[in-house]
């Protein structure tokens, strides 16, 4: 299940070989030397160092990382959530009766403020439309089809294109360090999977996600795992914490977030004894990506700002601490002037 | 942690040296030759064997583990409840009201019986009164002084050393081919990661049970997460593969249980295309453990015994197939005739 032309393999295998001495300070290229590198190189340090008063086994060099805005960008509208909104019109032919029907009818005419007026229970309708009503095998299909094609608006690239560097780079420095990385997102654990193994290099079992209801039924004498439009699990703010005990049932050293939703999850991983590390990125870089926190409907930032400097968590500014946000294209098209 | 005086550290080291060489078949020395064995060994050799046409990628060597039962014995209770029973007796002195009440009279008059008849709200109501109330991390606490403690009416062994000598070889046998061992069991999941990485060789993030709600909660200042008396998850029958969906997001290709509690697992992991096993273990054996299998209240085992010949699965008689069923203690005192 390949997604993209080699393109991450590329950047793995070129992080892989910067970090074959896994101490060495050139595994994070895309930071720039300062605070926020030199925290997170410290810490690694701190607990791999044999007989340091710090060091801690590699079965509990747990590391958990929020996706959306975290790992990949979140802007102008979650990447699931434009997801959902291509599925909507794939399926439209199938569906007569939404040219009539709320929020259908609006999101197909292209009006997506319109459609999302109706809150919670407008979106509900939308997630359920796109994913349920079908095994869990064919919707990591069609989710597999989407991410190997889909282009995001505003940068043309393909949404795993929006990866930020710099977190492929911890990634892969994290776990040459003997750590295991998981994802701990509000986003949803059965679309997430489908790509953060390629992407991420984190495989399916570290993936922690919010989800609908599954049920186990018996179709044409084969077994089959049916999507049920029922919430199940919502992984946000308090029920991080909730998810990392259900899933990985240790505690984690390391968790990196960029939003109130994370503020738990840090509180969880940094308060306990040993060295603990806590990192938010800031989005602060309107030219090359996006600039929001304390006022943002998507990825609010406040609290877990005003605590960061209470708890010694590190503070990410993308504008200054990193070189680089996404991953260098090996093909760019040149721009022919007209 | 250590439970046991390096009993298990011992059993482990022995068999690791064993599987050096991975498809060495004296890996597995406690299986008799036979069918049950030659069928384990020669779906590992299929799936590793690069350039077969079943060849698995090590990414995809998922194996799933039923506990009670498959791992460890289940008789004459349940070993989670023989623990639930040792805590009311232990929580006693701290519940005066329990003198007049049922269930906890009967149990600490000792009639085990008359506590239980009042069927399943009698055991949700001893369950709750052991595993609720506290943090995860108290919790994790008293099981692990259990564990190291505790022993069984009838062996006088700790539980510990009541999983099977053969089944902890195949484990390792597995994971030294590259496998990822999970269990997948009925029993709570807060319950067994206290133990299953010192006794099983496998990490709390690969144990999946059934569960309680959770909450976090900053008391002091600090976080916890504690234990509410509700039922989260069940983690039986037809639930088993929609937790395996839920934990590992991926279908195994080997499944191991003994009941028919463990059916739409084997299932589930079975009917899908490629190299597949199943494996239930039949419990014949009277003298050395149990002999039970359609009638019994504990592990019951009927349909799944009917099934697995229409499906192909290997059925382990553990009388004929099992030259040794508990490891072998190091320290045997000597019966000394009055």
């Amino acid at each position: 299940m390949k997604i993209k032309d080699g393109l991450m393999t590329a950047v793995f295998a070129g992080t892989l070989a910067a970090t074959t001495n896994a101490h060495a300070a050139d595994a994070l290229p895309s930071w720039n030397e300062g605070q926020a590198k030199q925290s997170v190189v410290a810490f690694v340090e701190r607990v791999t160092s044999q007989g340091s008063p710090d060091f801690v086994p590699e079965s509990e060099r747990i590391a958990t990382f929020d996706n959306d805005g975290t790992l990949w960008s979140e802007e102008p509208i979650y990447f699931q959530l434009a997801f959902a909104l291509d599925r909507v019109k794939a399926l439209a032919p199938q569906h007569p009766e939404w040219k009539d029907k709320e929020p259908f009818s609006s999101l197909l005419r292209g009006d997506l403020k319109a459609a999302l007026a109706g809150g919670k229970p407008a979106v509900f309708e939308i997630m359920v439309a796109t994913h349920a009503g079908m095994t869990s095998e064919e919707f990591a299909g069609v989710v597999h089809t989407w991410i190997a094609t889909a282009k995001h608006p505003k940068t043309g690239r393909l949404y795993s294109e929006m990866a930020y560097q710099p977190m492929l780079e911890l990634l892969a420095y994290l776990r040459a360090n003997g750590f295991k990385t998981f994802i701990v997102s509000g986003g949803g654990i059965e679309f997430m999977r489908v790509f953060a193994e390629e992407v991420y290099g984190i495989p399916p079992e570290q993936v922690i996600g919010s989800s609908g209801r599954l049920k186990f039924e018996i179709r044409d004498g084969k077994p089959v795992l049916v999507k049920l439009p029922e919430v199940d699990f919502i992984d946000n703010e308090a029920d991080k914490p909730v998810a990392i005990q259900k899933h990985i049932g240790r505690r984690p050293i390391a968790a990196f977030g960029n939003s109130d939703g994370d503020l738990q999850m840090l509180q969880w991983t940094t308060a306990a004894s040993g060295a603990r590390f806590g990192l938010i990125v800031h989005h602060t870089d309107a030219e090359r990506e996006w600039a929001y926190d304390r006022q943002s409907s998507i990825g609010l930032l406040d609290k877990a700002l005003d605590e960061a400097e209470a708890n010694g968590w590190t503070v990410v500014d993308m504008k200054d601490d990193w070189n680089t946000i996404f991953p260098n294209l090996h093909k760019v098209e040149p721009k022919v002037e007209p």
